[in-house]
Formats: C-alpha cells, sequence, structure tokens
C-alpha cells in the first residue's frame, strides 16, 4: 500500500512518517512542502537522516500523487483539504485529512467557528474518531480525523453522556497541551525562555474544538449539548490531559459510572481504563497511540471528574489517521500501532 | 526588628530568608532544623554561600529562640505550629503559621481534613490573607498564613461571591501548581525524569486546601459554599495557575463584572488586575508577591471563568507571611516585597 | 528465541523490553526485581499496562530463569553479574550484562576503579561495543556492553587513533548526558526543582568511564593512552553528547581526518557520519541506537573538535545490548532497532 | 542618578531595569526600542504592569536622552554603540557598551573577528570586567562590558595563568549557556519543542568570545595566549558553566593553585571560591551577579580542570554592567547587587 503526506514539513506529517516507516503494510511514496519544495525531508529533520531521504514536492502535483497512492494524509491548516479534494476528485484514492474540514456534518457550523465558507458540504465523509464512528470511517471515502483536545475530552466524556448519567448543561472540559500542538513555526510565545517553567491559558470560551467536542456529545447522547472548553498550555512537548466535570443525575451511582466506561470500552484496544480514582499521566502514553482514562465522584457536589490522557501527536493526529487508515483499509486496527511509551 | 524561621531548610522557609535578605526593618536571627541541626544553612543550600552562614539549631530551644524574636515564621507540616505556639505561650513573640493548623476558624473543619486533634481551638488568630482579613491581621497573636492553592483560588473568586454575582453551587476551580510546592524530599513522581515532560493531577475531591477555599467564600459571600477543587502538577518549578468557573446569576452583566474586580481591589498593591479577555501567566510574577487575575465571560453557557496566576513561594507563601508580618508590625505593607520578576 | 532481564525495575531494563517488544525474533520469558518481587511491572510502570503485565521475580531464581532462556540480560550495578555468571555457568544461555563487569580485559584496571575483588578473570568475554568487536561479541559467551559515555566517547574517537591522527597524549572528553543514566531511585540533586534549568559537572578526574574509553582507545590505536574525561548533568531526559578534543599530528590534513571517519563507519548502519562542520544533537538520536558523529578543525590551535551524540539507554545501554545480541545469535544486526527518533 | 537604557526590549535591556528597580541611587529615566517605539514596556514585558510602565522613545532622540541621563547603558547588537558615542559625544554622559564594539583593546582584532569596520579606535575606553580592570573602569568614559561566556572563562583561568601555573598553550574552554543568551527573537532551534530535552553545541572554532578571552589572559599573563573555545547550548533559561582545562607547568603543587585563587579573589564580593574538588551549577548564581568558581587537579594528566558559573544575564550583561557604573561613579560596588539566588 502506497501513503503519501501533503504537508510533510509540520509535526503532524514528520509524525506519521515516523509512524508509517514501521508500519507493516504501508510505503511512504510522496511527500509535499510549499516551502521546502525541492529538499529532502532530512535536512528539515536532521534525525530523519538515512531513514527518509525523500526530496520533497509541491503540492501543485497533487493529482500525480493522488493517482500514485492509495490514501493521501492532508496535515495542512484548515481550508486546505476542501481544494485538494476537489482536485483529486477523479481519482479512486481515499483521503484522511488531518485538519478541520472534514469533521463537521453540518458545515454552517464549520463557517460559524471557522470563518472560512466550506465549499463541499455534500461530500462522503466520515469523522474520524474510531471508537464511536467505526462504521462510518470504514466506509467513507474522506476522513475528518479528530482534531486533538476533541479526541481526549469526546473520548472521556461519551460513556457518562451514551449512558445519560450526567446533566448536559453541566458539562465543563479543562484540558492542558503540550506545545508540539501549536506545530513547529517559532513565536514568541513559545520561545524557550518565555515558554519554559510557566504556565498559562489561551482560548477561553472561543477555542474551535469546542463544537466539534459538542457534536461528538450529541450524536452519542441524542440532544445538542453546550459546554464550556478551556485550553491551556504546559512545559511540554507532547500529551494532552482533559481534566472533565459532569454533575451526576439525580441518583446515579459509582457503580452504573464504572460500568458505563466498561461498556463501552472493554474491546477497545487503545483505550486503557485505569478505573475509578487512579491518575492518568501524557508521559504514560508517550509515543503511542493510547487514550488513558480514569474517573472520580465527589459525593459531596455529585460531580463526576473524568481524567483521560493521549499524545496530542498520535491519537491526537497522525496515530488516529493510520488507525482510521488500517479500518478504511481492512487491515488490522492495530498495524503500525502496537507501541510502547517511550519512558522516561 | 529580628524574624526567625522554624523549619528553615524547606523551600518555604529559604524562601523568607531569601526575601528577609532585602527587608528595610528585619534581620534574620535564629533559623531551625532538626534534621540538620548544627550544619551551616549554606551546606543545605549552597547558592547561599557567604549570604548566610548560620548555624541550623534545634526547635527544642524555640522557646529561647522565641524570647530572642520579635517575629517566629513556622515553615512546618500541620501539626507542628500548635505545640510550638504552646510552648512559646509566654513570650511576646507574633507567630505566622505557614502551615494549616491556624488557618480554619472552625477547628472541627480541620480535624475533619487533616485527621488530628486540634489541640488549640481558641486561639487569638486570623486567617493571613491580607486582601480579605487584613484588620484582623493586623491585631492577631498568632496569624495562619493562607495556602499557596487557596490564595490563588479565592482572592479570584471573592468578588464575584461578594458581589452575589454567581451560583454559589456552580463554583469549581482547577489549578496547577510547580513542583516546588511539593517540598524538598525527592520522590519517585518528582524524580526529573519522571517529572519533566509530563502533567498530570491528584488530590481529586479530596486535596485539603477545598475546605479553606470554602470557608474564606462563606465568609464573603455570608452563606456556606461548596466547590470542586482539582490540582495539578506541571512541570514548573515555581507557580499556580487557578482557572475557576461559575456560572453567572440571571441577568448579570460584563460590566457588573468588570466592576466587582476593580471595587475590590483597585487599592490593593499585591492585587494586579489584567482585565476582561486577558490571560496570566505564573512567569509574569515569579518570585514575587503578585497576584495577576484575569476573566471572560461566555455568551453560551453563562459562565464567567477567573484566572489568578501567584508563585506559591512567595504570594502562596513566604511573600505572604512578610506581608501578613508588615502590617501586624504597622509597617509598609510593601517593605521587603517591592520586587521585580525574574524573567525570563 | 527466549530473552530475560535481571533487574528490570531500572530505566534500562525497562528500556530493554521496550525495545525487545518490536524485535521479530524474541519474546521476553522472565523479569527479575528483588525490590519488587511479586508484582506486576506494570504497577512500577504504568506506561506498560496491557503491553507487559509480567510478574517481576527474584533473581534467587536466575538459575532456573537461565535454563527457560537463550540469552540473559543483567541489568543490575556492577558485582552482581559475576556473581549470576557463576549460578548459570551449567547453562548454554549467553549473557549480555549491562554492568561494569565484564568490559575489561585486564581485571586490575577493574578492581582499581571499582574497588572490588574481580571474581571472574578468564570469563569468556567480549567487549560488547560491537563497531570495534564485532568478531568478539559473535562468539563470546558473556558480553561486557559497553558503556554510555564511553560507546560516545571511543566511536568519536577511535577512527583518529586508529589513522594515528592525533597526539595520544591531548584527548579528552567533556561530556554530557542526561539524567536518566542516573537511574530511577530518586535523589535530592535530581528532584525536579533542583535539577530544572541549572547545569553542572560531577565525577571530574575520577569516573569510571574514563579507564574503559582508555582500554579500547589503546586497543585501537597499539599503544596506552590516558585522557581526560569530565562529565556533566543537562536537564535532559536521554541522551549524551561527547565533546572531544586532539591536537593532530604535524601535518595532518582536513581530508585524512574525514577520509578516517569515512574508512572506519562507511557500512555502519548505527553511524551516521553529519560531517566535517556539522552539529550533531541528542534530540536527533532519541530512542535510537543511532550514533552521530561530526567533527571541526582549527587551524589556529591545530586541533580536532569530534562530537558524538547518543541516546544514552539505547546505544548506551538497551539498544547496544540488543545489536550485541543480534550478532551473537547470527541475526540480523538491526533487528528491532530499525527506529525513527521519536521528535519532538 | 539617573540612568537611560538603549535597547530596553531585549533580555539584557530588561534584566537591566529589574537590578535597578531595587538600586538604591539610580532612577530609570528613559528607555529605547525601535520596533516598538511608542509603546509601553509592560505590554512587551507582562510582567512589569505597574512596576515600569514607561513609553519606549526611539533612539534616533539619543542625544536628548543622553543630556538627561548620568549613565548611558547600550544594549543593542554590535556595531551600533561606535554610532550612539559618536552622536553623544558633546554629552557627559558616561557609557556602557553590553555589546562588543569597546571590548578590544586592538581593534583590529574586533575587526578581523566581527567582520565590520571599527570607527572610533581612539576612544577613552575601559574593558568592563571589573575583577581584572577595576581602576580602568573607574576613569574610562566609555566601558565595553565583558562578554557572558569571556566572563566565566576569564575569571576561572586568570589567577592560573597570572601566577604562571599553567602551559599556555594548552588552555581550553568547554562552556555552556542558558538560551537566554541568544535573545528574545524566536527561531527554530530554540522554539520549545526543538529545543527542550536537547543538547547540542555550536560555533566550534570560530565563536567570537575567543578573542576576547584570549586578549585578558594576555593582558594578565604578559604574552599571547591562543585557545580552544566550544559553546554549547543546554535547555536552562539563564547560566554558563564554564569548563576550562590546561595543563600545569612541571612541578606546580595543588597548594600553589588554591594559593593563586585566593591571592587573586579573597576580596572579592562577587566571586565566591568554592575551592579544590567543588562543583559549581548554574542554579546556585541565578538572578545574581556571583561568580562560583571551583578545581580540580588530575596526577595522571597534570591537567587542572576549573569549573565556573555565572547568570549570563547578571554577571553575564546586566549586573556586570551596573556593577561597572557603581564604579566609575564611585558608589559601593555592591549597590542593588547584593542579591539572594531565586532558588529553586
Amino acid at each position: 500500500m502506497k501513503a503519501s503526506v501533503v504537508g510533510a514539513s509540520g509535526y503532524a506529517g514528520e509524525e506519521l512518517i515516523r509512524l508509517l516507516h514501521a508500519h507493516p503494510f504501508v510505503e511512504v511514496a510522496h511527500l509535499t512542502s510549499e516551502r521546502h519544495t525541492g529538499e529532502r525531508i532530512s535536512k528539515l529533520y536532521p534525525h530523519l537522516k538515512n531513514i527518509y531521504e525523500n526530496e520533497l514536492v509541491s503540492m501543485k502535483d497533487v493529482r500525480r500523487i493522488a493517482e500514485d497512492s492509495d490514501v493521501l494524509f492532508i496535515a495542512l491548516p484548515h481550508g486546505h483539504a476542501m481544494k485538494i479534494v476537489q482536485e483529486v476528485s477523479a481519482c479512486s484514492v481515499r483521503i484522511i485529512d488531518l485538519g478541520a474540514d472534514y469533521r463537521f456534518a453540518d458545515t454552517a457550523i464549520y463557517e460559524q467557528w471557522y470563518h472560512v465558507a466550506h465549499t463541499d458540504s455534500n461530500a462522503d465523509r466520515a469523522y474520524g474518531l474510531a471508537e464511536l464512528y467505526r462504521e462510518q470511517v470504514r466506509t467513507a471515502r474522506i476522513i475528518g480525523n479528530a482534531g486533538c483536545y476533541t479526541t481526549a475530552s469526546i473520548l472521556a466524556i461519551a460513556p457518562l453522556v451514551k449512558a445519560h448519567l450526567v446533566q448536559l448543561d453541566s458539562i465543563l472540559v479543562d484540558a492542558v497541551s503540550g506545545v508540539s500542538g501549536a506545530g513547529r513555526s517559532p513565536k514568541e510565545s513559545t520561545h524557550y525562555p518565555e515558554f519554559y517553567d510557566s504556565f498559562t491559558a489561551y482560548g477561553a470560551v472561543s477555542h474551535r474544538h469546542t463544537p466539534e467536542i459538542e457534536q461528538a456529545l450529541a450524536d452519542v447522547g441524542g440532544e445538542p449539548v453546550t459546554i464550556n472548553f478551556t485550553p491551556h498550555l504546559a512545559p511540554i512537548s507532547r500529551g494532552i490531559l482533559a481534566t472533565c466535570y459532569a454533575t451526576l443525575c439525580e441518583g446515579v451511582t459509582a457503580e452504573e459510572v464504572d460500568a458505563a466506561y466498561e461498556k463501552m470500552y472493554a474491546d477497545e484496544f487503545f483505550i486503557r481504563l485505569l478505573g475509578h480514582g487512579a491518575y492518568p499521566a501524557t508521559k504514560y502514553v508517550r509515543g503511542t497511540n493510547y487514550c488513558d482514562i480514569a474517573w472520580h465522584i465527589d459525593p459531596r457536589t455529585h460531580r463526576v471528574i473524568v481524567f483521560s490522557a493521549i499524545d496530542n501527536l498520535v491519537k491526537g493526529a497522525a496515530g488516529q489517521a493510520i488507525q482510521n487508515m488500517n479500518i478504511a483499509f481492512g487491515l488490522d486496527e492495530r498495524a503500525g500501532l502496537d507501541l510502547v511509551p517511550m519512558y522516561p
């Protein structure tokens, strides 16, 4: 199988080829970068020396690339994938977009939060979060890979919403990300001396992952959900920890909460339930496609607090994309993803 | 004025003498450590070489120390201060306890959360959070210095509660601390390769700072408050960022929120209001007694989100203790605390 | 093939099983830990949940373990391997010791630097640095896996010594390690707030890797070598950067230096020559068995400066051990080690 | 006394005003920034809120600024100070340049290493390293503040050279800096995910601090010195550790080495001799003007290894500048610099 990456010079693109190197059935075919067309990827990423010496090509040739690929990963900011999909509409290639263009069933929500017109609202698409949308992923031509914060948040809360254990207007996600989620372009805010040894929030009440979380919870729960989502940045490279709060419905017991998680995730390879009273940490999932989940119940306030941890570049991006690819192509869902976290 | 520190070998004790070195009216008299009695403090803390060469003494001599001091700072785990207060009851020394023994007006709450009997429930004490309890601090013999998480949390929420702008059962604090708050004793969890590049939570639904926050908010609001408080640890040395959530009462406007903060803190030197829509960061207060506060309102959920940042060892411990000392002794409240954050 | 690890609870042991999980021909059989006998390894290392749920056993049963294993990795402090080798002398198991016991051909040097008597001076052993001692590794019963600093230092300097390009009394190694090299036991010096944001040296003129470097350079150069070796600790988890200095012999040209590296390492998969004027970085080899090397020549002082970077837990420990195992068992030397650095 | 800072938006400029805030005799008058003219410094540096609300002005007005100042600190890249000095030549202001323009007695060396013509070779200048050039600093109109690496290196080696204890052609400095030395402008190489958890070298055989070290050692030793200087970057914000090597002259004893340090530095407030066998660390001097020095002697190689640690922004830049100012204006050399390291 041949896979190509449009936008290979960012961290998500680079993580894709890191993971694909160990995939038993996939060969990396073409890598694009507009800023670095003609350069070798190992010049941008010296750690790839001798491993990937591919020359970066322009996505102007995306049609030819698509014809020579079974799957096309798009690792670009939102807005690009819609155009690329049109350019390759004649090809049989499956498309996995790591951006936001194909994440929303209702493109009006996309347009409202992303402030651009959506030009492909009738796409044959699926939301690329396999644990919730596996059947759709299997068959859709375009997979809108779930976002990083959203993956951690949705997987943490979905069992509670599905089992109708929590009040839908009480849901609140307080999440922390590593800085690799902000990409490779240097900014003053992520300059080492500015970013190390500090902790701050951003995007309060306005972060674009908010409606994505709401969409999935509404799908699972069967009615609209409105949440608060507050992202923070910690001086770590990889990892997201989501701390999710919800008020339990009257009379819900701890056993029912435990059962909801067991029921939904018992057979999910990439979800590790640490159980009631435990604490996931981003280091426990580093470099892997795992999502670790644990929960606590406060008898004083009748709130349930759920923690989930993922690696934002793996289960939050490249790993999830490969998981989706495996499903879409009928491969073992774990192929290339049976990884051990790098520790310490 | 002579100040002594009981428990000088921990980070809070060490921070006290760092700050007192620059205090215009105070001389450091005696420093105690049981584990290091007879050693020079500069052996434990080589950065103090030539600055403090004091020999550490045992707190067995606390009575003699108290007689030779105007103020006694106690920087020990909870449970010790109660005993020391009894031992020095005949001395005129003022006592500032950085532990929890004198933080609660109702010692039953202390006993319930700390699981030890309180032996001094009738103490002439004040809660050492000057911005809310300045008058009591001025006259009390014993000052129970406010905790680190609690300082950040209370200062962030108090204006909203005081002005009756939020629903009291909706308050929730999600906070992140630097690891210096866990002390100097090495543990596996804070071993560098285990702690760097990871993010996790702890103490969910059970952390002892919960009732302390509730006590202050109840004092300010005039009725009982029950909250959720969830602490986390980030790979930073110093700093606390509290992210506080509350649902606005029906009809409350953004202007009323702004006004509540202005009204309560306009004259407070150590509180810097960054205002609506801003983001405090722990790096902006590093090494200083400042508490930076900003807030956001979500029209979709009618929640207000308040961020506050402090240095846990300064405004959360040693700086606040000196601020309390300044008030208690009628000095300029800013003496020794007019500091510039160390940046970057 | 069955592999067992004696001393699985340390970082080197844990790294061995991380890497062996991806090895196509090896199954992990037994894991020992004295402090944690009877516990599951996933309790000590929660990141291994669902991946390794092996129960840790005592090395008291090492003979039975050896009988059930093709290869025994010993990841314990020096002094233990000598005893274990005697206990399993009747078994046909091959032994790879990650400690120092079998690193020295002349056990008198071991005794002088390690201050213990060597009880197995006639062992059928090889020094486990494949790039220099591949033939010996192929056949020896016991392989004394090269140390971390030593691997980086020897690989950097050996081509210069072999080609007789530098003055032997001018060699000096200034090296920096990540803290994982100091093990998992927490100490005050590696407590996060003590270790972060600081840089220091240790072990000047006395570090035990000194004679190990000297031994290999003497083997390569054919005459005794005495060097200075100065280790430092940087706030990084993994990685060693060795900065090596030597004075060029009269008349040696830059081309001869380049040629010496090309000649020695052109066919070595795990050595990546970055060439003249480049700068290796520990991040470029993170998590892999690569050793990156580059060099600079100073025409003003006639010194050559060589930089080499490895991951101390992989090429400096577990990866090298697996490389040695692959050679010893006639497998592809790269089996299980064809890894992509985790970046960023 | 009135001090102004030309180039206040960089880290060195910002550190100057942090330190001057605590200086008993100095008031900050004017701050310049070309990129941020008209903005408040507290907008660039939110940690300065309420502390410095000065509006940044353009250095086009430097003449007017100079007339309204007793001392002018220039914290700009090399090349600017020469021009500014000419512009303010009619003013009586004393000038302390934190750049390289006035560091060299022989401007030909400057021109050779900095590749620009020097336009002010007859300046009334001193090299601003007080421990070696105090008398010149006292009277010179222009003080060329010593560089960061150079301060650490020169102070470490000077006693050995002055006492003629080491072979001059054997001197070698291997140094490590925190990233604040590279300034505030974000680059890919100092982007947090690229810079954290890695260690690398740069500027081998070509770094511009090389001739500056050589100049001072030649002054102290009375004959030309040629050295190797190799800088590295560690993931720390502040701090330089210099590891210096030299071969002892025949017959030199450890006592002579100890005596050389004692003799030269016994009365220097800012130099703390940790003595034979100790290890300075950058954390022990963080935020202060101290330079900590320790040394080791290797009887096997007859080399002496000297470690020195400074805070690159204080003793390596702003603190040293204030120390020079104090001397130049006849103030207590310690005024504003009697600081306690921030720890941890």
